[in-house]
């Protein structure tokens, strides 16, 4: 039970990761601006932008969900997942001069 | 004993967290500005995003509450939450101006 | 005998964080100013952001005293409580104008 | 099956990195400017400089090819070479001052 | 042979630290200020701060020489020092303008 | 034959490295600017701070010798290698205005 629920969450979250993997192809424009409306919007581009690092690395859509497993276990790479988005959000709240 | 005041301890960590899954539904905002009025309620924004930052990657209430005890059991990642809510905190201080 | 040097030097660390666990109720300020007469004390500043970080995560006073044992078995974690406390001191000092 | 897709999708990921390392010798300039015309071409470089900090550690073929396994095996390593992206990523935005 | 080499080296290192935690009592100055006349002094007050934050985790002369084992045991740990300097590096060079 | 190649790959790491070790005794100028005449300059310098970072904290050539071979079987320390440098680059860059 414990792990169905986790299998559940995770593929939560790898699913429009994978779905990103088969739209982005080559040319596509993905990232045209750094600038936001809001503040939330722009911590939403810095998660996307952790993601498309995470898919630099492995872009392959069974790998992508294979691995979901294993990274769901470690509770540390939630705290991980975390830091990774507020490297990225320093970089969209400064290009966005912190929406002041 | 230990094991009881650790899960207790934690508790009261994750329960806020897994209330604010709840509340925050689709388009919600939660972050309407960087701005606060004093330091203290931006370290209290910091430690906020690092959460959401948590949530994004496993929003599943069920699960953050089970990840809870091997959380509490890797005393470095209580540094490591640390340093998480100081990279938010280097974002909020700056989009403050560090209160100056 | 190594042991107990260990817990006597942990238990320095860690008495007057749990002292401030018992201080820092609810409304209290803490952190009223990020500015510091002197990089001395901004560093001292930045120890305390660290620690206040570690207790936002896990606040109970008898789970603080047990994990010493644990974080004072991890030398790294010692090398990782130094970075936590580089990246609060880099906002401290650039709030500070860097003490020019 | 699993090792094999993970293969693959390494292999596609360290063979334009080994690619790299034979057309990059010596005196090559392949880092002339931090200046791009877009975020998205800034995304790519900051991704590039990530690989050549690989590279300046360990530039031999064989050994990217055979340490492909290790990394694809770890997933936190995939959230990993996420961060080390935005630590390029903060420092090629700042150089086109975000594109604005 | 190989851990006696490690050892002296170790020992050389956290030496001046252990000597460091005798000088250093309560009310010393250490860090009256962040500017140096050279990058490469800059650079060696990153190393002091870098010190400074493990020894405000762990002050006891003891532990610190005992610990240096488990330290020089994990070949990893050498480059996380690097990245703690580097932290703190970042913090000197911006308080010196760079040294321009 | 894998263990051989990596060895050979390390050396070609280590051996300059320790080669500096017997160089740069007590007062010689190492670090004089954080200036370079191209970004690519700036990269290299960047390498070069992180290898001082890891020098400062074991100096021994032969223990680095040794240390060689647990670096290179850890996949993940080739990346966080990587993150080491992209710290080092992010002062660089900063100090020569992003070269603009």
């Amino acid at each position: 039970m414990n792990k169905v629920l986790i299998l559940l969450a995770v593929f939560a979250l790898t699913l429009p990761l994978a779905a990103h993997a088969e739209k982005n192809t080559g040319s596509d424009v993905w990232l045209p601006t750094l600038v936001t409306e809001t503040p939330q919007e722009g911590f939403a581009l810095a998660i996307k932008l952790a993601r498309m690092g995470v898919k630099s690395t492995q872009s392959d859509k069974e790998v992508l969900f294979r691995e979901r497993e294993k990274y769901s276990q470690d509770a540390d790479s939630l705290i991980h997942a975390s830091e990774v988005i507020a490297a990225y959000f320093q970089t969209v709240a400064a290009a966005n001069n912190y929406w002041k």
